[in-house]
């Protein structure tokens, strides 16, 4: 697989996933006036449905990062050379800038715009933390025991992220960055990006000590395990 | 498998598609009163569940085309024969026909009439072209590479594209056709079908010439990836 | 697997789907006050979840039909012994009334009491037929061709049928008696019960001779597919 | 796998599982304002969604509990030695009350404070018994005959059972203890904690006796569901 196609693949994906969160934030607060319930659950469901699809879509050609701490975690664990981390970056960068203007162009808005929305304090820094480091803590428990499950596992996993934190979960900073860019329903003060990117990253280096001892592999249970990882990988039987 | 029972599977499936696009679209639009939020999205998860359920079920027997830019496709790919195209697009256009005349009944309106919400501009579309490309790459992408995952990928990505575009994402030209020919909550103006149509086919185009580069095999990786495309079709493992 | 706990799997598993369609009416009327849209997306879906995890979980015991036109498909394909039948609709009506029992003592209300919603008419009558026409048409197609995905399958169609029928989809003999026990949100007038389970049982034999046909092997590429069927049915991969 | 890090990871994982219950309470009744059908809905499918992935997560390494009523049926089983269940249930309870702490910070309330919704009466316990055997009978069925479905089917079981009993199915002694501990959404009086908590045990052991008779292995029919039941937890097909 050369760099140039997965490079292509994490723009077009980070693109139509922020297309999803953007947009279906638009659309719920045009049709929902002034229910935010409805609007934060349809936002919500359907940022879930579409990182889904894209992880399933586009996982065998790029891993289907799609977020900038993600990658950083890839290239920590070794699965990809620390190299391309920054092409993976600038490619998720770029998608999720594109994803927004294509968005904010079909619901008749400028193609950015800077974002109103205040989004400061410790207790929204603690979400993003958490938002983070329960996000890793998925991933790396999936990706080694059951790959199969990732995509599902991930996307359920941002959507309830996305109702129990009080930052409404945006952990991952290309999306950060890319929703300060268009001021609707779901964007953040550019001044409070920042921050937030800041404890996305914390967040991840701590879950990835944390849960790379806990998913350690060792003895007996662990062998058996290594072998229907492999099993669920090589076969790719789920979905 | 004959061609009679594979234009009955397709225009079955594509009727019970409309249903559940359109009938929902009245039932929602009924009890919800002006709450738009709500009866968007119980309409979008219908649609969603439903689709995956009459991929599921007819895919073996038809390849569950049920949209005429997934027949366009297939027959571009060489994966069915270009003669076959056209009587699976009418099968499909009567069968979605078929199916609004079925609701409407139902919800006691006459079998067919002429819908009257304007769906016009280079915002709906641009919206119409992003949509079809992105359902051609999740398309592309599952069906080459994890077959299985396809009724779930195809099925989360229509539920997402009805959110985050602002023509809410027909991507389906049978489907917007049928859809003029009912005036409820899911209508499209005559006049308006033809441009959508335009749109989806671009989009199509577009994503089959993008997304065949994307996921074209070569080398290593793919060859892996080639077999275990093979053992997920051969096996069926998934749902 | 002997007679006594197959008929006790389909008691229990009816009585909790009963329960789940009743009393998830009761909670969603009384929480969302005017509402119907809320109250109807919360039932249904509710309605479906239970629905995949019931028969996800006695299907290995009883085949989880939990619904007597199911019985008589089963039958009638030979699948299952005519002379079970009856007993298996005995379980199944004597579980729905118990689950519907258990649910109005939860929310405090009298056992059994007769439900006063009027459902009666050529449109619900057709509706009825429709709705147990596509979901028997799920069921033969699934459970020959793709056995694993049937919880998903049915349950996804069942969620779709309430929205997009007027008589938001009984399609099941047992459910209706036992609903027009409880006079809550999800009720049918006694009187109306006979025409419902006459359209359901028209619908369930049309369906069984269409998508008999439809779904018969037959050729090259149904050896192929009769091969893939038999493999999920032995080592029952999804879920 | 030591007993720290199965520890560990019930610890995490219920302590996650409770973010998710309270936080999303939280959130849904600051966004809806008076529409309790909308938080209900959301809260109930965050659940959900946090149970599946949570399972899919830690079941690897620690059977993923997270709830003291499972480990029971694990020990009484002979699943696990009954010496190391008083430990998994102080990690649950544990984790559960660092959720919570966890989220109410968030949120900007203080970590703990007494919950005040009255949770008591017949019907209430009632409820909550008949939410336990049915959680047990999932849990068993599943676990026996098809253990790569159980954390979907569990997870839904859960969604479903929130909405059809009168208590909103704790179903968890841990949870319910913690649930107490944040004056919120979720909340129960500390005084109503120890008649759930007996209600939840007393349904655990009537399903336990229960299912395991229906559940038991038997026969031709048995021999072909062990077969297949084995296969699918040597290779964990399905994610």
């Amino acid at each position: 697989m050369t760099l140039s196609r997965r490079l292509a693949a994490e723009a077009i994906g980070t693109a139509f996933l922020l297309a999803a969160i953007v947009g279906s934030g638009i659309m719920a607060a045009r049709l929902s006036g002034a229910n935010e319930g409805v609007a934060l659950l349809a936002n919500t469901l359907v940022t879930g449905l579409a990182l889904m699809t894209l992880i399933l879509t586009f996982a065998p050609v790029s891993g289907a990062h799609l977020n900038p701490v993600v990658t950083l975690l890839e290239a920590w664990q070794g699965k990809m050379p620390w190299r391309d981390a920054p092409s993976y970056v600038a490619a998720q960068v770029i998608g999720a800038c594109a994803g927004v203007a294509a968005v904010d162009v079909m619901f008749g808005l400028p193609a950015f715009s800077a974002a109103t929305q205040v989004k400061s304090g410790w207790a929204q820094l603690w979400s993003e933390f958490i938002a983070a480091f329960g996000l890793i803590g998925v991933i790396v428990g999936c990706s080694r025991r059951r790959p199969a499950a990732t995509p599902f596992a991930v996307a359920a996993y941002i959507v309830a992220a996305c109702w129990f934190t009080s930052s409404s979960s945006f952990a991952n900073p290309a999306a950060t960055l890319a929703r300060a860019l268009s001021n609707t329903f779901t964007g953040i003060r550019p001044a409070d990006v920042a921050g937030f990117v800041v404890a996305q990253i914390a967040g991840t280096g701590c879950a990835a000590v944390v849960f790379d001892w806990l998913f350690q592999p060792a003895g007996k249970f662990d062998l058996s395990a290594r072998h229907e990882s492999a099993a669920d990988a090589g076969s790719e039987m789920l979905p």
